[in-house]
C-alpha cells in the first residue's frame, strides 16, 4: 500500500512528487506519453528558469529526469480506472493494479476527441466521454463505443450492464483487445442526426445509434474522477483550498482544476498540494 | 515615464517581467548582484524543470538571459530610494533616477550569514540555509535554528515536522517571537565538529547538534518600502489578493510578501502580479 500515487508526470505531478519526497514521503508517479504539454506545438517561453525557449516534450522529459535524479519512481503507464475502498484507492493501469492511501490527479487538460463533422454538435446530445457517468441514460438502447484498447474495454464492460445492443468502432486503428461484440474497423466519416445523434457514417455504410461513447486513448482525470463521484464544473475538478476534491484522500492540481492554465501555476499547485497531502497523511496516522 | 519598474531580478521579478512583456508592456527590471538566491550555497533541486540540481547564481543568470532573450531590459543596479508622486513613482539607484507609473517589489529575503569560525567550513556539512530544502536529511536528529524573528519562525515551523529535538539560538539578538522550544540567547562563538558539524559553542557552553539552520536577517526593500508607509508585518510586505500593497500602484511578489519561501511560489507570484498590474494599468488609462 503506497502513501501517495500521483497520476500525471507533467509540471503539477512532478512538482508535487519532488516536494513529497523532500517531506519524507515516497510517491509513485504514473504518467502516460503524449499528455497535454507533449502535444503542445509551440515552444515554452514564459516559464521561469529556461534560458532558451524549449519544446514541451523536452520540458516534460527534463522534469521526469529531475524527479528520477532525486530517487522518485516515475513509471510510464496509462491509468484506466480509479476506485475507492476503506483504506484508500485502487489504481488500475493497462498493466498493473496499485493500492494507495491517497491519490493526486495531475493529468492536465488533453482530451482525445474526434475531429469529424458532427462531433461537437452532438456532444451531450448522444455523444458522451464517460460510460460510468452517462451509460444509464442508454439502457436497452443501441450503443456504439469508439476506441480500440484497454480504455475501450473498460467502457465496454460497463456498458454491457446497460444494454446488449453494442458495437465497437475502432476508427481505423488496429483492435488491441479480444471482444465479443460486433466491430467496425472503418474510419468514421461523420456523426449525423436531428436534435440528437442518430447515425455514425463510414465511407460505405450508415449505422444507427442512440448513444456514442468515446473511449479513444486513455481517460483523462475528469473521466475516471467522475466515476468516483468527484464534483466537476465546466470540465474542471473542483477542489478546496487544500487541493482536495470532495472525495477524501483524492487531491488534484494543475490544469485539471482550472484557473490559469500555465506551467507556473501547475508547478505551484503541485508544491502546495504536496504540503496538503503530507498534512492529511499525518493526521490519518 | 515607464509603465512598470520591477525591483529584483530573481524568480518573482523575472517571471513578472516575462508575463508583462507577453501582455504588451515593456517593464524595466532593476536587480542588484548578490541577492538572496545568489547567496544560496546549496544547489537548487526542488524547482520544476531543472534536469539537474544547479547553483542559485546559475538559475538567476539563466532567468536574466531568458528575459533578455525575449527583449526585456534588465539592468544591474541597486535601488537606494523609492518615492511617490501624483503620476507614480521615482526610483533612485546609485546611478540613475527613473520614473514609473507602477513598481513591483520583488527583492526577496536576503539570507544573512554568520561570520564565525566554522561557519564556512560546515556549510553543506551540517549548516543549511533552507529548512524546506534540507530538513528531510535531519529527521529525528538534533537541530539548531539560528535566528530571532519571523524568518526563524518560518523555518522552525517546517523543521517541527522533521524532529522534536529543536533549539533556537538568537545569537545575542532579542527574541521577537513566542516559541515553545529551548532558546539559547548567548552569542555563538564557533561551529565545530569533525567531517560534519557536531557542536555549537558559546562562551560558556558547548551544544551538541546534528544540523544547523540559519534564519537570520530581514530583507532590505522592507526598509525603503516602510519609508513610503507600506504596511509591513513580521518583515513581510502586506499585499491584497492582487499583490498590491496599501500604496496604490506599488505591488510586491515573491519572498518579500512572505508565505512559502520557495522559487515555485515566487515564479507563480510574479505571473499573477503581472496580470494584476496589467489590469491596473488598463483601468488607469
Amino acid at each position: 500500500m503506497k502513501k501517495v500515487i500521483i497520476i500525471g508526470h507533467g509540471p503539477a505531478g512532478i512538482s508535487a512528487a519532488i516536494y513529497l519526497k523532500r517531506a519524507g514521503i515516497d510517491p509513485l508517479v504514473i504518467g502516460k506519453d503524449h499528455g497535454a504539454l507533449e502535444g503542445y506545438d509551440d515552444l515554452v517561453e514564459n516559464f521561469y528558469g529556461q534560458e532558451k525557449p524549449l519544446e514541451g516534450v523536452t520540458l516534460i522529459q527534463n522534469g521526469i529526469k529531475q524527479a528520477r535524479g532525486l530517487g522518485i519512481e516515475v513509471v510510464s503507464d496509462a491509468v484506466i480506472s480509479l476506485e475507492t475502498h476503506e483504506k484508500g484507492f485502487t489504481v488500475k493501469t493497462a498493466n498493473h493494479v496499485y493500492e494507495s492511501k491517497t491519490v493526486l490527479l495531475a493529468t492536465g487538460k488533453k482530451r482525445e476527441t474526434l475531429n469529424r463533422p458532427g462531433f461537437n454538435k452532438y456532444r451531450g446530445k448522444g455523444i458522451s466521454m464517460c460510460a460510468v457517468c452517462d451509460g444509464f441514460f442508454y439502457r436497452k438502447k443501441k450503443i456504439a463505443i469508439v476506441g480500440c484498447g484497454a480504455y475501450m474495454l473498460h467502457e465496454l464492460n460497463h456498458l454491457k450492464r446497460m444494454t446488449k445492443d453494442l458495437m465497437v468502432f475502432t476508427d481505423g486503428h488496429p483492435l488491441d483487445a479480444d471482444i465479443d461484440v460486433p466491430v467496425v474497423h472503418d474510419k468514421i466519416k461523420k456523426f449525423s442526426g436531428e436534435e440528437k445523434i442518430s447515425h455514425i457514417e463510414t465511407k460505405d455504410h450508415s449505422y444507427e445509434v442512440d448513444g456514442v461513447f468515446i473511449a479513444l486513448g486513455t481517460p483523462s482525470s475528469v473521466e475516471f474522477a467522475s466515476q468516483l463521484g468527484v464534483i466537476v464544473e465546466k470540465g474542471n475538478l473542483v477542489v478546496d483550498k487544500n487541493y482536495q476534491t470532495n472525495i477524501e484522500g483524492l487531491f488534484a492540481a494543475g490544469d485539471i482544476i482550472g484557473g490559469k492554465l500555465q506551467i507556473a501555476k501547475a508547478v505551484y499547485d503541485g508544491m502546495m498540494a504536496a504540503d496538503a497531502m503530507y498534512d492529511y497523511l499525518k493526521k490519518k496516522k
